[in-house]
């Protein structure tokens, strides 16, 4: 059988849940990069497999999904070897996990995502960020932070909705947030630094799906390495 | 054994399609009405049920869910009378609309509702109209209306994914469209206007889902009136 095909750039935040979810999972898959920053998902034979020119996008035989959250639903689902908590069979865990995943998109994605596009990112990819647009998603991402923390890590939850392990949600809403390491520690750090549950979230993700998740990330430290260039990106991966 | 009940309010697109799926699958519910508008979604009796502040919200005995898409899932999986079409079983078809759903967010929803508030309904709400902003939302909203023809209503599709019968992303879809009536029938037919199959598209929604679709929506037909003078809503509601 054919052997599933992730279109994938390690760089983009959706990109990175993917391919964790795949590795954590001994799924069997091919990379291929999709170079954003050289406009590769435009081209025309990436287009014909993504009419949107968004990673991160899979072929599966003659199966092609796009749409991260949507992939990380279908490979939880396909895969038989796919533990249950990462994406509940039972109905109401799974309800409750699909509000986290819709709620994200127009919230800490939206407020992350932006942030890191009009503050450091921008200018390497010949955008002008505007410093009000900048302004707002920081407000939108630390109100995010702030619901995250109140409502799906109430008490002493070790993971979203007090789940005992991680669930889809909680790798992408984590890979998202790792996307601030390219602003620097000093903006991460006053957005990350009041949200104490958050960050003790972050460390449990990253345990439950060691060593892929730090392997995963190197290039996103690479590149923060090559925006702030105070920070050397080998202290970060020693003391791993 | 306690009702479904449902917190919506009709003017608020995901509230309606809520309702529609109900009364179009004789789900026996009762609707309870947050006023947006009078800010009853801000008080404690509400912010108790969800903390979100948001409607649609559901509770359906001791289980309560909110975002509109999870709670679409829920009740298309929970209530056996439910027809498949709604919310495929089949993982290939599901996992196709999950990708309409999840690119609901950042596309559609943010475009139109965005476009909105800063037309016609901002004033409504004690809000100052961003002429920039809304003609930002106005771009995204004809690129993502192109988008579902271009790419979910290919060919001769009756509903999205050129599937036989509407799915709750087919519901959801509208529903956001039809927030359009309240900027009225200029700003409408100019956004509307160059997309012939996403009308035929509408029409198909509406006539699967009659007569509670256009029973649904006389509130919103209501506010169009109020917004736009000119507007008689008399003779839209006979004319159905």
């Amino acid at each position: 059988a054919a052997v599933l095909k992730v279109y994938a750039d390690r760089l983009s935040q959706p990109s990175r849940a993917i391919i964790i979810l795949c590795k954590v999972n001994r799924i069997d898959f091919q990379e291929l990069t999709v170079d954003l920053a050289r406009g590769q998902h435009r081209a025309p034979e990436f287009t014909k497999i993504n009419p949107m020119a968004q990673v991160p996008t899979i072929v599966d035989g003659r199966f092609k999904l796009f749409e991260s959250h949507a992939i990380l639903r279908y490979l939880a689902t396909v895969f038989p070897g796919v533990p249950d908590h990462w994406y509940p069979a039972d109905l109401f865990t799974r309800a409750k996990l699909e509000s986290v995943l819709d709620w994200h998109h127009s919230n800490l994605r939206r407020g992350a995502a932006t942030y890191v596009l009009h503050t450091a990112l921008g200018p390497a990819l010949g955008l002008t960020p505007n410093p009000e647009t900048a302004k707002e998603a920081e407000k939108l991402l630390s109100r995010s932070l702030g619901t995250i923390e109140t409502v799906w890590l109430k008490g002493d939850a070790k993971f979203l909705n007090g789940n005992p392990q991680p669930s889809i949600a909680d790798l992408s809403l984590v890979c998202e947030i790792m996307q601030l390491e390219v602003v620097g520690d000093e903006r991460r750090d006053r957005i990350l630094g009041p949200h104490d549950k958050v960050r003790a979230w972050m460390e449990n993700v990253k345990k439950a799906t060691s060593p892929h998740f730090d392997e995963v990330h190197e290039l996103i430290f690479k590149l923060k390495a090559r925006l702030n260039p105070a920070y050397i990106p080998m202290f970060h991966n020693n003391t791993k």
